[in-house]
């Protein structure tokens, strides 16, 4: 099959507006008047972000949801991605549709069609690279470097899920895995997998956050990049920190569990800083947008690792640090 | 050496305005008023598109060339970029330092900053995908499929260097390559090497191009894909289309090269079409721009691959068609 047989059968039929059907060698996009981009890549790598044996639709989820993650950080709504795919020299037709169906899935889902793109075989791992490309306001786009002392630091959703999702996966033997019903297990196995990129946050996140990012590296070490941007530390209450039912049961059963579950990856929810005058407002509509929200700390002015105090009071410190992909 | 150290060493002094020194998650964009997006992405790959063995910096050029010419193409003035790169296992520094100043020495002669990215290990070949954006005024992006019947076919610089600079890596002990001088093998070697998108170009084929592309495939195939896409056919003159003195020497040495000119890839020419009543000021546009300009045939009413007629009138058949990277 020759690249453009491919492209003709799988890839034209995601094409949005201004990709033409994939038929020409480039696409238009026209931002909404008064409005900038906002642009971002992420890669996924089978053995490095995924398992290779994950189901072809769960990858191509992956690789777009991660990527609109960042775009919903920054108070972005998606406008439309470009992939660039590496195929591995055994890749197959039933796999290149499970694939072809999930990226459709998900963009119809997440409101963000294809542009365009690139395939290539490559005699190594198979690599989806996603340029996503998104529109505020101009001049709102939400940054990182950019919280205040005195903010309240707020959390999307619950943390650790995906990690312990991982966790489960290279040890299902472990004791903690057995203590779960299936259906925790479930709910762990598919936060790794399926990230849900906070899409419903971004106009409110516009509105009322002072700094955001998606959490994709693990909360510890993610809020200290956050924060040390902006030369700034903070106070977090463990305790505060929301955790699913399944992964309370699973750091319940295993203690060490905790540091996975904060240092650990994947994510994909939102850690925003708030001025306390916005924080019943930022609630509200966060609320009203179906958006779970914790506040787990506050800004501090002190420079420095944000500390993490547990029910004593007592700082709690994780050696990880931050998860990295790389 | 963690990814956030390597973004802050290697990428952060590349990144554009809009990048923010590429310390937060995502860039923006925005596009002069009146104005449209035009949006790009290719990837090249270790053992594929290049030799592993190339110099780094002429992997960066081409990384960033490959898409900067499909800008040119489409008639649009470049932007900016965003880089996916896969790190072999066995990426060294130096390797690294030599990439980014090509990007950077690229980046700087395209006028294409550096927007943001994603670096990534993958157990396989180095990978360089490249997401391009440029700008068109609203409407006014040069299509592929839109060639008229009795437009001129236009091609720019020469064809066939690339192709030919590759045949001589590949056997170097070939009878014709010694028949060469060596600043004729080194010419064709630079012109695999180092593309050179005709960005100058780009706004001339806005005022006067009805159908264009880059040359990336081989002229043949290049050329069949574009008429294909209006429903029409081309009659091509052969001695009119322009070699360089070496590619020149290379084909009466070794006539059967004359196909791998025209079929091999990597020339990131233009080919376009023009109406007749055009062709006088196209023409002279393009002198003034310094971008060399060869007419070679005219677009006709049938479809069907184009045909390509020798000194005396004959069709000559070229077998392989395109070049395929894939």
């Amino acid at each position: 099959m020759t690249e453009d047989a491919l492209i003709a059968r799988y890839f034209a039929p995601l094409a949005g507006p201004g990709a033409d059907g994939l038929r020409d060698d480039a696409a238009t996009l026209t931002p909404s008047p008064g409005h900038d981009l906002v642009l971002t890549a992420d890669a996924i790598v089978a053995g490095v972000h995924y398992f290779p044996e994950d189901p072809p639709a769960s990858i191509a989820r992956k690789a777009l949801g991660v990527n609109l993650s960042d775009l919903a950080a920054k108070g972005a709504r998606p406008r439309g991605y470009l992939l660039t795919l590496a195929l591995p020299p055994d890749w197959t037709e039933p796999w290149l549709a499970g694939l072809t169906d999930g990226l459709r899935e998900a963009a119809e889902a997440f409101g963000c069609p294809l542009l365009g793109g690139d395939t290539v075989r490559a005699a190594g791992p198979a690599l989806l690279g996603v340029t996503a490309l998104g529109e505020v306001p101009a001049g709102t786009m939400v940054r990182r470097p950019t919280a205040r002392i005195g903010d309240r630091i707020c959390v999307t959703g619950t943390i650790g899920d995906a990690a312990l999702g991982l966790a489960l996966r290279l040890a299902p033997d472990a004791a903690w895995v057995a203590g779960l019903g299936e259906a925790e297990r479930d709910h762990l196995r598919d936060r790794y997998l399926h990230p849900r990129p906070r899409l419903a946050l971004a106009a409110t996140l516009r509105r009322y956050a002072s700094a955001a990012m998606d959490v994709s590296d693990g909360l510890v070490g993610d809020l200290a990049k956050m924060l040390r941007g902006a030369g700034r530390g903070a106070t977090v209450d463990l305790a505060d920190i929301p955790l699913s039912p399944a992964a309370a049961r699973a750091v319940a059963a295993a203690p060490d569990l905790l540091g996975t579950a904060l240092t650990g990856g994947d994510d994909y929810e939102i850690v925003c800083t708030v001025a306390p005058d916005h924080l019943d407002a930022f609630r509200g509509e966060a609320l009203a947008a179906g958006v779970p929200l914790a506040v787990i700390g506050s800004v501090e002015a002190d420079a420095g690792a944000p500390v993490f105090r547990d029910g004593e009071g007592a700082s709690r410190s994780f050696a990880a640090g931050a998860f990295s992909h790389f």
